[in-house]
């Protein structure tokens, strides 16, 4: 085969579509040329922490997002891949809410194993993306960092895989210029230490203001104060905790929210999620759409419905992460190899993304939600060969942890899970979550 | 003429342009077609402060390195528009340090006298430029992020005058990973008030360590402490700052010289430059220069000596700012109006460029800069219409203005100099500047 592909991102959803790969090349297809272009020095995408903010050393836009003390905010029996799991990279079955540094590692576990590593061109943007339609090829325009150098390739495919959780969606509040503390996007935001002993506003009431006020109170910030727009997260919050209506303007050094209230604090974070954002397409190849479970235009949601030739991987608003990234890469490469056909008739194609967006919105509950999202899952690992696992029992993790949650935010990643992928239950970690202040690897793994 | 120009960026150097083309037209001369394509929502580049780090509200790189309370840090007398004087927008002369407000305010009146802002995109990044040998135009690609579409458009000649104090040099010191409190790039400070009581750790010696530094010291930090790699700037500090050899690796709190002492720091500041960035420009068109006077493959400091066709403003190292940044906008614009010739033998453009690097290192003392600097500006405008002033003097207000630094310099903006455009003496400012807290415009125009 001499048609070549390239994929763009070497995150978890970048790295499932090389493993894909490999896997087929292993079991004796013939597979595509494989390049795969990373911004960063090296692989793991949001995983592989940088204490770099802004743009980085090159002058790129900061990829990630990536703080220090973060846990997996979900048990890892909901994200396991079902081609490789924790017992496998470990040796043994392990606490169910590893901290970055392990699931770095157990990421990193898979692809070292594949080798696929000299598949991938670090420290290289792209900066464009063409598509030709009378040779039915991309030209892939990437910017060598290291090397300061500019080139193109052609390419059959392209596969987007750069996530969707590293461009901020940073709103502005009247008196944003007057204020004399930090104003930080959890994009961001690095060491909950620099927030000890202070009044922390978080503005938002999604997962970064749920994690990111829990790591302030752990490490020992004066206060939370939590802003929300709608409703409050109305979790069981420790006393120095309070969540209030949407914050309407600041002073030098106060927040006063639509209730009336206010609050003297010395710092501002925004946990006003993130965008999709992608400066290296044109218009008819960009995908523009919301934070949702059936994102815009892509059918089965990863091809692109205006040229089958592009694809995107994990766009879509996420329970479910790494194991669904797999089902995806997986289906995308039995695209590529001729295994699964993608209908010629486009409107075929665009009554897929209709169903999807029809299906999500009839019901509004995180049950339906959840279960939805494993269906898909199922759906698209049905038609390749990822191994599969019982995605119900997944879901069933994600329920029992919901309430886990509702029970008790603090103490949630004390609980433990089972894995459905070997069955094992995981061990109960030898320290609660708001006193272990050395999540490294080692004492993690010192069970 | 049907010629189009594209000029990228609205800043001091780009306005510039602007005003140049607008006063030839004004004067009768047929001009081109004039595009400012400018990534910000309003003009002023790095004087159009934002309390915005990292990335914009579009998830593209932040211009600005502005930060509040900034003074110009040599007298406005140095910068003066030969054709538009403080005191000409003023209504009055006004005194010789101004704080941002005040110099935003004067940058904009010239151009709205101009009448020019229809002529700039705003929000309008460029993403490509690509010129084409045959038809000897160039293909601007941009992305209008406000209507998130991607167009192109064809243009005779590009002005870049994207500046250069916008993209960090921000290199890695052994422990950052595991430091607790903020580490942050000039570019992204925006309040010394964050630091009021704290010990701070500055690495760099050039203006912004000085600077940042002093505001840190204006506004109550506890401490300050400088990292120098080759020297200390050497000033009379005061009591509660220190310069030590440059920073060896930190801990969680502390700093380590290379002279074997060390500190407890509570945020490090990185004062280490800028770099020339231009990410939206192929190799043939790319600009690599050091951050020099004679700024690298610029024939008379402006044209591309690889294709004259393409022009950079702005691009030197820099004693003089905006009497150089118009000196050449009006050069570059008597080029593209037949007015001046460009040499076509290449060679004849390297050696103007290889005379100008030889003559700059043949002297490294101050002094030799500023008038090296000063003669390019009498060189260029020599050859235009911009109105010719007393250079001279105004290198003497850098000589002057050195020695004020060197015998106090946290009393250096207090003194007075005379305008060499309209040859009145500014007034004494009615507040020291270390008392000075409001310095917005109102209140600095109180003379």
């Amino acid at each position: 085969m001499t048609k070549r592909v390239a994929v763009l991102g070497a995150g978890p959803s970048g790295l499932a579509q090389l493993r894909a790969f490999q896997s087929a090349h292993n079991d004796g297809a013939e597979i595509p040329e494989v390049v795969c272009f990373e911004k960063q020095a090296n692989w793991g995408g949001l995983w592989n922490y940088t204490w770099r903010t802004g743009v980085d050393e090159h002058g790129e836009p900061v990829h990630g997002s990536m703080y220090r003390y973060l846990w997996t905010n979900g048990p890892k029996e909901g994200l396991e891949f079902a081609d490789y799991s924790f017992e496998e990279h470990f040796g043994k079955q392990i606490a169910s809410f590893p901290p970055r540094a392990v699931m770095f590692d157990y990421i990193e576990g898979r692809v070292n194993k594949a080798g696929v590593r000299d598949w991938i061109r670090f420290s290289t943007v792209v900066r464009n993306v063409e598509y030709d339609d009378v040779t039915e090829t991309f030209t892939v325009t990437v910017h060598d960092l290291a090397a300061d150098r500019v080139y193109s390739e052609t390419f059959d495919w392209v596969v987007v895989a750069t996530g969707h959780f590293s461009t901020p969606n940073v709103p502005e509040f009247e008196g944003f210029g007057r204020f004399n503390g930090r104003i930080v996007h959890a994009h961001d935001f690095r060491d909950a230490c620099e927030f000890t002993d202070k009044d922390v506003l978080i503005v938002g009431t999604s997962y970064s203001a749920e994690d990111i006020g829990s790591q302030c109170w752990k490490y020992g910030c004066k206060s939370v104060t939590v802003s929300y727009r709608t409703a409050p997260m109305g979790f069981n919050w420790p006393d120095n905790w309070q969540e209030v209506p949407l914050v309407l303007h600041v002073s030098e050094d106060t927040a006063y929210f639509q209730d009336g209230t206010s609050k003297r604090v010395d710092a501002i974070i925004l946990c006003t999620g993130y965008k999709h954002y992608f400066p290296f397409l044109p218009d008819t190849l960009r995908l523009k759409t919301a934070n949702r479970l059936a994102a815009a235009d892509l059918y089965k949601g990863v091809v692109w419905v205006h040229n089958p030739r592009l694809f995107y991987l994990g766009m879509q608003d996420q329970w479910f992460t790494f194991n669904m990234f797999d089902a995806q890469a997986w289906y995308v490469r039995d695209i590529m190899l001729g295994r699964i056909d993608v209908p010629t008739d486009k409107q075929a194609l665009l009554d897929d993304v209709q169903e999807r967006e029809q299906r999500e919105v009839a019901d509004s509950s995180t049950r339906y939600a959840v279960l939805y999202q494993g269906d898909y899952i199922k759906e698209l690992i049905a038609d390749t060969d990822y191994p599969s696992f019982d995605v119900d029992g997944a879901c069933d993790a994600f329920f029992e942890w919901k309430k886990h949650k509702a029970a008790d935010i603090m103490t949630f990643r004390n609980t433990c899970y089972r894995s459905v992928i070997t069955g094992t239950m995981a061990p109960v970690h030898h320290t609660l979550w708001k006193d272990a202040m050395d999540d490294s690897l080692e004492v993690y793994l010192q069970n």
